[in-house]
């Protein structure tokens, strides 16, 4: 029997480390305990995980040989130096989206990862902890709506301003919105279109709703492009309160035979719960309830460290989708507020 | 009394005539009659309209003073010179969409139209002739989700290859799908976002499902910016036999204070019938049935003609619409078939 995959879980600063650390120990990781500066400490992070040990000597997680990954969802501009760290350590790397806040940063774990050999994961949570996403990519390969030529997703997100960290205000430390929350949707292009290479046609960002936090971007999209198809993602901070979810993420695949529309956390004013895909083909118009689909990530992705392979993600993709991010936000055109808000 | 609207119906190419024709009966207008080509009547004009009677001296109507109003969903290709031809023999002018078909088109109408004091007006019927449409333009003056920043818009038609005309077939004669198709949706930005100027960000255009027909476009799309916000539409010639109506039209318009979701003519694997509205926004998520919503076009372009009014809507729309859809075909990305497509 194979020795179980231990990790670490370091500098918690999001909450996506809930379901980073939650995923692995269901596919049977273990975790050797967690690391984070004591400001840091997520509320309800010790009573989701009351037996996992706090660590204190941060150094002796790098330098103890039997930590095989190391999970974290620090600051974002700060992931990439950990990866490297973790690499360099020998260890692989689960972060939190964004994997980067900077082409600089890319360029550098590119390079640490080819010499290293190491996995740097970046966790497209928008894709890998979603049921009706996994299905999707399952039905294209089936054949359910021939080729997919375009998608277009939509990624509102609740603002829940008096939750956010200081550094939620200022896209130095996040690297804006395209980088931040549209590199899930670019990961979604990538993956059901099946494309391994594509340029940025277009990409906007804006503060509309935001105005006294002049660093911050509330609104932001993108057009891609590749060999398979095209891709269009809008981005933004506006759910409103009467939503009953953080957000009415939605993904609409358009193949030549079919289309499918994902609405991932809720149905607005229909079925209850989550993960609902429709699907409509030449042969129907259908409701596939995804609430119960597996997710493979974690498992795929310890069965990658055991044995070097890349069924999770592969790094190409991985460091793609990051790049065409960092990419669409370095080239987008800034909108200003509309003619008379003064606010 | 004022006396009734009189029109005529010239050149029936298309099947928008039918509710062109039927919307302004409806408004109370009278219809002279109807003339067309031999090869052009189309099927169940005139079971639909069996009182209207065939002209057969097309010169006798643009010479009958009598007559206020020519209605026309002739070729593309050929709307603005009919159009020119009526303004120029005083009367107004209600063309199906596109309008045109090149800018040389718009620019020669848009001269006729300001020398004579005519109405061209493009009948945009993805807006004008959808409750849930209407509904919406209500609810976001009654400030039911703030500022609208963005639309998105998915236009899916289906083919019916056998119903259609040779002219279908190539671009010269429509002008291409953006042209087409995409000026309902430029319409609409441009309505929603209560924008009277935009620049054409980004479009493409390609032939994914088609090869056989070379110079068909079966997939568009375009990015539009104001200084009111942004707008994003997909149009396609790819819905699946699956689907109980001939699209899936969709619109969702997004503001700092919460968003509406129109499933304009199918509610998939949802609710029967048409026009479903859905709305969030700080006070909750409800459904709106539209079904019922009453269609002011047709009696506002009567109120017009009487009066030399623009309430239907602004000569200026009716053209900045047209142009911004003509732009964005012009310089749209013509994307080739994927690769290991050989067909």
């Amino acid at each position: 029997m194979p020795q179980r995959v231990r990790f670490a879980a370091l500098d918690l600063d999001h909450r996506h480390i809930f379901s980073q650390v939650g995923w692995l120990l269901d596919a049977g990781a273990e975790c050797v305990g967690f690391y984070t500066a004591a400001e840091d400490l997520l509320d309800g992070f010790q009573s989701r995980f009351p037996d996992l040990p706090r660590l204190f000597d941060r150094p002796a997680v790098f330098a103890d040989y039997s930590i095989d990954l190391i999970v974290s969802a620090s600051r974002p501009d700060l992931r990439a130096a950990l990866g490297i760290e973790a690499m360099l350590a020998g260890k692989d790397y689960m972060t939190d989206k964004p994997g980067f806040t900077s082409l600089e940063q890319l360029t550098e774990v590119r390079q640490v990862q080819g010499e290293t050999g190491r996995i740097y994961s970046v966790c497209f949570s928008e894709r890998f902890g979603v049921g009706s996403a996994v299905r999707a990519g399952q039905l294209i390969d089936e054949g359910a709506i021939g080729r997919v030529v375009q998608t277009v997703g939509l990624g509102p997100h609740r603002l829940n301003r008096p939750t956010r960290p200081d550094w939620f205000w200022d896209t130095k430390y996040y690297g804006g919105l395209i980088n931040d929350i549209g590199s899930h949707q670019v990961d979604q292009f990538l993956f059901y279109t099946k494309s391994d290479a594509a340029e940025v046609v277009a990409s906007q960002v804006g503060n509309f709703a935001n105005a006294g936090d002049p660093n911050f971007e509330d609104y932001g999209d993108l057009t891609l492009r590749s060999a398979n198809g095209t891709g269009y993602a809008r981005m933004d901070w506006y759910t409103p309160d009467g939503l009953d979810t953080w957000g009415d993420g939605r993904i609409t695949i358009l193949g030549t035979d079919g289309y499918m529309e994902l609405r991932k956390y809720i149905d607005i004013a229909g079925r209850a719960g989550t993960d609902h895909l429709f699907l409509v083909n030449n042969q129907g118009t259908s409701y596939v309830d995804c609430s119960a689909v597996s997710l493979p990530y974690a498992a795929a992705l310890l069965h990658d460290i055991e044995h070097r392979t890349e069924t999770a993600m592969s790094q190409q993709h991985c460091f793609l989708a990051s790049e065409l991010a960092l990419i669409a936000q370095a080239k987008a055109t800034r909108l200003g507020p509309p003619p008379g808000d003064g606010s």
